[in-house]
């Protein structure tokens, strides 16, 4: 069945048409890197892709590929995951964000399934509105306390932020994923942040490789993950971002 | 169901085991530009990673996630056509693949499905050997003449080169993208080539718009394609790059 | 009065002394962009330079000269703004920490008084770590309810952040800095943010440059602010930021 | 004796008169690298200055200087072999062809001389095309199968294409450079190619260092070269590029 | 006491009135590098920024901050030495004069206190001529027999020039900066240049480590410095500095 | 006749033998820009190349090819004149003398005949010391008063430095390049410099476009230059310089 929305299954007279109506379109980037031993190590852009799927079928609005190598240098010690420099990534996503404006989309959104993407895309959309005027906007497809789907996570057991954890896991299983429940049962929990660590990050920005924390690659705990609470979660977060790009449709500038 | 061999739906631990048997992987990338009104605008990158799926499975190796947008600035001028400059790709697919290396991947495939993004692969080629000396291969994942599938293309009618034409269109056909063929029926053939075009065409290199000689974005007859046709060609192909695969993977340097 | 531990104003023996003892070193960073009709220019860099200087005599630690130019775009409809693209503040305070990390100090602190640099900053740690495997460390000399002095600011009657506002004045104010209370006083208000930007600032990023929104500079209310205000907030941030440094010192890694 | 249409010795007064008459000019590039051990190191770029001169003075149409160093890393094993990197190379033609056009020539033909230059070219054109509008040409200067001199190819007994070999010490011969024809014969013909390179070369690109493949430096037999050939081979692809220029310079866009 | 002229002093609504009189500004630039083991590391910078302080309130020519870390990799090697690669020197200097052109200000003017930085300017220079069509001043702070204050150079003892010497060593100590006297007497003078050096040094260029020729980082004699001959040479070159300043307001493009 | 120093015309055999016995290089530079309505516009490169030709013979250095296009922006208003920008110009001249390196050669003398290429020499020398070690050296191929040939220098009339001028035109006599002694002098004297400039250059730098001070592109009397004038200039500065290759090659570092 193809999805009318997603620009890479249709024709250019086809996007012509669909250009003439909406002013928006979606971008999702992601990453390819190791989300513990049990997710697969496209989580980030898969999530993001399919989740940009079915927001652009509900609202109508074009879903360009997804890009699906980041800024994941600190994962790369562990076998699988691909990477590609800050900088790199920048370009890229910027270019393919300025090809879309090109296009005559106002109102282009990049939806983003991985954290440390975030510096990168924050860049890139100073040098576009520096360089050209266009505004671009960002948002991360995962429900936080302080994003998309805020009261979804309240549900969720595991304190503080995470990685291949019971967020990720049961969206990851609620989507369909190849995720190996024996895997992530059966792996140690990750090595205690250090007091220093605990003290001060969300304070102090620094940057550690994955491995330095973790043998699994987890952070958090996935063994309490269920495919009930990745329904809810991404009910509540597709809601959320559809209502908001519905916001956007109506927003003059 | 799950292909084993596509990275980004296994996990970092499934990576681990798959590459102590294997030192070769596969990187798809492609283009998101105009294939005529009806040819999907992904046909480029939707074609390269549907091929190298299945010379993964074939021969048990490893596939990357696609790069979906590529050296397409010739064809902006058509709606949904979206491009990066050819340093930008290049920088990209390199990383990509410089990555790829660090895993321990010795021998690494880049299955490119658009003949634009050529020479910003072979200066990635160059720059990667130069920088690290690496040795990455380089394919075109269309059936040629003077590539993989040449016997195949025998049953063309159409003569030269093109694009959206008899060939692409019957491998967009056999793989169940959304063509449409009223689409390509109704549109009248392209604007002829110049007199000059002809004579020095392959002789001197010079760079031309897409718009600049067709008003639908073909070059060539979408008319006589068939899925049969694109049948035999993405059998004679796959059949061919899985055989390179094979001798690679026998290769000791 | 000489500071001993102003890198700038001890010759490279000194230097050779100090090195020998410490192997932290700060790093100031700001900007100079409008701060409203009332305060200086220069408050990011001037406030920076100035706190890290307490600081760094307080622990002994040797304190860079501040990098007074940084990502400011967005404030340049405003007389007097200076900037920098993200890029070039990048490059340069990667390098100066790179000569910095040469001499031997294992430990840098970048101690930032501008919101807009720290995408900039926070993609330099990323590639110091991985082209030299240096951690370096960045922190926001302004006090905040998520970073340091989170308790002072509960003096602030002012709602939710800003920019030349109750917060800024006060510690410009404290430090002698020349605020023109007058000017503060006279000026309307800021235009309100609109609907949209209240519904989605902190779940959606995007670029606004500062006089879309205010005709004064100001977001936030600086008619409130005061020098005792000022003083508690940079005698809470100063100690927090000194005892973060004590516990770096004492880190091994 | 002068040639009035060398640029570099004409006075720009010259100049001025000259580009009222022509909106074409030629600009030769090459490469300094191994041409086995009997032909000089510049052969690339004295061919291309050479021909290129012929072809100006036939045609009436101003040669610009010889760009002398190019895109030849693979050869840098050997002795005497000067190189710079494939984006180096292509800013530095890229800048020259664009002040070319700076002064109102219509029309660049880029004359290359070394294939290795080719990418590097190729992404030129696109980026000025794309950056400019401006249209840039670009052909090699050796004759080949399917480039200009494609009918005297066939009086070479030496298949398929090579490197200081029969055809380019043929032309070395009739141009009066210094080659060392005892070197020639008493070398041993190269290292074979291996049975995977004949098989795959052309259907796969990938990147080898030439001293891999030939000690001497040589591909193919250059004891059977002869000034003779040498003169038939340059007759023909001066002749043939001539004619071009003249289908060029009639030409209206 | 506040300085009206130094624009991190003043608010935007101060530049603006300020701008309004005068289209002139300074950019004052330095480094931070060993000046011998009794001169301020900072020493360039330090007197860049003071001397253009006194110029701006004499001339009533705004003064823009200090950019403190120049080119200076040939000092590394002595402790508290900072440096950055030449080009992300004269991107930062370029950026501040650019953003400072844009604030309308016709007329800037680089006052640098480290030689090592002229190379870097005179290229910042010409690129901004070529991109943006503006001229850029740049002049060195310290006096010389070719520069500003060439007549009071002649009160020096010492010959040649130098670096922590009879002149630099004696501006610090007028300007108050803390100078080790004893440790400037305590050393040896630095090991002789060579006769290959004396013979060749400047007709040739080329780059030294400046521990490759002394173990004090002092060229020259700093134990004659007085502060008397300090104030002689400050007041020159301030004063020639400034009626330069005043020619420039007066000029008519 | 070929000269056995020029590296373009040996092979990479005779290199190999030629780089036993010495381990200096000459790379010559120059420009492609007005030189007056009477001079050639290579006059700079081919200056650069004739006489390092001279000077290799004479010490038994080998020569690289010559660059021939360098910074002349400011000649851009002239027709014919190149030019690349700085950067693009360091970037080539870099790579070469890198290359150069790489084949072991430990001297290599940069053989410069364009002022405007000195800034981005200087840069290119600094980073080259910084990235790799290695001692580039650099030298003007034009005799001036403080470079070689000093003493020649004398016999010219014409006061102050210039273009096209009686020296530059005395040179191009003697080197037998197409000189239009009727251009020279027909053509009026150049517009007067200003007092602003005779007040201020050499204390000041700023860049100004050639055609802004003068129409014919001389600035200086070529109506005086003869070829006596160029013998005795060119002799002085080729045996000079031969003497400073000889000390070069006798230095051990």
């Amino acid at each position: 069945m193809i999805n009318l929305f997603k620009l890479a299954e249709i024709s250019w007279s086809d996007a012509q048409e669909l250009f003439k109506e909406v002013d928006v379109a979606i971008l999702p980037v992601g990453s390819t890197e190791q989300h513990g031993p049990h997710n697969p190590l496209g989580t980030d852009h898969l999530v993001a892709a399919a989740l940009s799927g079915v927001v652009g079928e509900k609202t109508g609005v074009p879903v360009l590929p997804v890009v699906p190598v980041g800024v994941s240098e600190h994962h790369r010690q562990f076998p699988g995951t691909l990477w590609v420099p800050p900088r790199v990534f920048e370009e890229y996503v910027k270019a393919v964000a300025l090809a879309a404006a090109g296009l005559g989309v106002k109102k282009i959104i990049i939806v983003n399934g991985h954290g440390g993407n975030t510096g990168a895309i924050s860049q890139a959309l100073r040098e576009i509105k520096e360089e050209t005027g266009e505004t671009i906007y960002s948002l991360m497809v995962f429900p936080g306390e302080r994003g998309f789907g805020s009261d979804s996570v309240k549900i969720l057991k595991q304190e503080g932020g995470g990685h291949a954890c019971e967020m990720e896991t049961s969206i990851a299983l609620y989507l369909g994923q190849r995720v190996l429940r024996e895997e992530a049962v059966k792996w140690e929990p990750p090595r205690a942040w250090t007091e220093f660590d605990r003290k001060y990050r969300g304070k102090v920005s620094w940057t550690r490789d994955f491995h330095e924390s973790t043998e699994t690659g987890n952070l958090g705990d996935p063994t309490i993950a269920t495919e009930e609470k990745g329904r809810q979660l991404v009910e509540a977060v597709v809601d959320e971002i559809s209502a908001f790009i519905e916001d956007l449709k109506a927003k003059k500038d």
